[in-house]
């Protein structure tokens, strides 16, 4: 192309799970690489209700213009919401809505960063959110982690001998890709870390809702007392994707920026996709609907693991995660998952490669796979092709 | 904040026409100052209508993630409609549904910006772009123009003297904020041009097929022989703003690049949205209802200027807009639109001055008016005000 762009451009490429899935599109193939919610379990019957009556009540204005910060119900409810469930501690006015969370990741990357600034993040963490700071050329430091969360000391090393880090990226709560989930403890350091350095922390929280079994942990916005930490999370996972809404919770001194942000960005989200969902709250129930998402993906899990088990070889080891959509599967060191995929795809089975997970790279031989999306007799049977792939390899 | 944020944030202030439209929320407040569509006129019925239809064929999938590119049968739709009306030959793979035409703006800004870069663009011209483009920090060069459009043989001077120039941004049809049209001279001239130094053009075009009288013009993108007009679109003003539903017409290797900044920034457009608007162009005749409010605007325009002729001052000139939502005022020169607009909230009018559509400022004494929005009768009783406050000023 004569035509000169960007630099960042350079670095832009398709996100391979997009990839991928045009070719799971094809209904024979079982695809366990895509981060979809199970269809068959959205309110649809519901939605049919909420959307005539909030036509009904008030049509012109859920088609006009409105304002960028959202719906003040809305926002009200979220913030009801977020302090029942995640023990924080916000008002409506803490509250931006924005069209789905993968527009706050893009947002937190336009309001804090330079090129060349740095970025904290888990290692392996979420693809997408790569992707979204990426247009802003920063560099990604990736702070080793275990099964309770980032390693601590190793962040304090980090933050010691780092200049401009812009802020720490994370997901506490049944993490992408990982599956895995942060202590109660290192969410305190953290925070106490966070607070003696005074850097800001997003809290990227998608899952959190869908906790299988044991107690919801308090998020760290909860510990904020600096009003550091950028909660953001969504309905897509909750209720549905397909409306694009989510939210960021921050400070409202921080969340102006967020304002001023998303006018330029887009003015607003949808008018009427935000009073639809106020209006579903008020109607129903949302945590009943969650119930029944649990339980469904908690017997998908089960399933899955129960499959890989039985069917991979000893020195094939996977993470169990505790809610979610996710688990993570670290393959013996010389199979490379990439050419794996190549192999399942003839097998007609698909996964992400855990590679592009990574932001500076360097690890072949990881996958994730998610289990929210199949039904699980066909768990099962992918699983069994995977695993014949692998004898294969 | 002890926070540190990235540099563009130095720049971005609040829309000053939003923050407006928070006082003229007030319904005494007479106000010219938005760009709203009159709301009567939304297809409120035939959307309780679609909405229960898509809903009831297939809830499940409309509600689900979809993709970047977004619903074909949309794209198809906004490609049969574009050759019709814009006289251009594109195809659905030209397509890009993107959340609102503000989206597109920002979208270009990511994609061609690097700081420092230059943008060249009409004086004065759409403020939301301005901040659009300015979040990646490039330097605007104002091209004068006069009531048809730019005047290429500056426009010439300037490409053959700046180094950097990534795109021209203009908006041919019903200019935001001046209301004035492109005559088809200058735009193959400017096309000429463009083909020459090979430099991208962005046409904006959300009023184009609100005109009032005479011919539709074809667009710049009618003429584009070598890919390189980029025309953006919307359903806000043909339709209703509240889904947030717009479009990217570019040649499909530019398009590509769209595609990956919309990954990173909010994956893809509401499915609902889409599904929604594809099955009201099925069901229902869009240029039936285009025709109803053109009728509504053309006379609400009649109604503006015939006041403002009988109302201001010889000295007080104004464009006439053979289509679109906007008027464009000059004061004479000691007076000053923002001082004035102070005048006017007392007397309960409001409008935008024109001070904040000049990116590099510098001109005080104009204002920008919207006709679409209010009655008939409160259109005379706001002009008399503005009249009553130009005098004691």
């Amino acid at each position: 192309m004569a035509i000169s762009l960007a630099r960042r451009m350079d670095d832009l490429k398709a996100s391979e799970i997009r990839e991928i899935l045009k070719i799971t599109e094809n209904p024979e193939v079982i695809s366990f690489a895509g981060g979809l919610p199970a269809p068959e379990l959205f309110p649809v019957e519901e939605m049919k209700i909420v959307s005539a009556q909030v036509l009904e009540e008030n049509g012109s204005q859920v088609l006009q213009y409105s304002t960028t910060e959202g719906f003040v119900p809305l926002r009200k409810q979220i913030a009801e919401r977020m302090n029942r469930k995640f023990k924080t501690c916000v008002t409506w006015d803490h509250i931006q809505i924005i069209s789905g969370s993968q527009q706050g990741l893009d947002f937190t990357g336009k309001l804090f960063l330079d090129e060349g600034d740095v970025v904290l993040c888990e290692s392996p963490t979420y693809l997408a959110a790569i992707s979204a700071f990426k247009a802003y050329q920063p560099v990604f430091r990736e702070v080793p982690t275990d099964d309770n969360g980032m390693i601590i000391e190793e962040l304090e090393k980090i933050l010691e001998t780092t200049p401009r880090v812009k802020f720490i990226y994370v997901i506490p709560d049944f993490q992408n890709p990982s599956g895995r989930t942060w202590s109660i403890e290192r969410r305190i350091k953290l925070m106490e870390l966070v607070n003696r350095y005074e850097i800001p922390v997003v809290e990227d929280n998608p899952y959190g809702e869908l906790r299988f079994e044991g107690e919801m942990l308090p998020s760290l916005k909860s510990f904020d007392t600096k009003g550091l930490v950028i909660f953001i999370s969504t309905f897509s996972k909750i209720f549905c994707p397909g409306l694009r809404i989510g939210w960021i919770a921050a400070e409202p001194n921080l969340l102006r920026k967020y304002v001023l942000i998303k006018q330029g960005a887009d003015l607003h989200t949808s008018s009427i996709s935000q009073v639809e969902i106020a209006k579903f709250l008020e109607l129903y129930d949302l945590d009943a609907n969650i119930e029944k998402i649990k339980e469904v993906y908690r017997r998908r899990r089960d399933v899955m693991l129960e499959t890989m088990a039985i069917e991979f070889s000893g020195n094939v080891s996977f993470t169990y995660p505790q809610g979610g959509l996710f688990t993570w599967v670290v393959l013996p060191p010389h199979i490379k998952a990439v050419d794996l995929l190549g192999r399942c795809l003839k097998h007609h089975v698909a996964f992400v490669p855990g590679d592009t997970f990574f932001p500076n790279g360097g690890v072949t031989n990881t996958m994730r796979l998610n289990y929210s999306n199949m039904p699980e007799d066909r768990i099962v049977e992918g699983i069994r092709r995977l695993a014949k792939a692998m004898r294969e390899y």
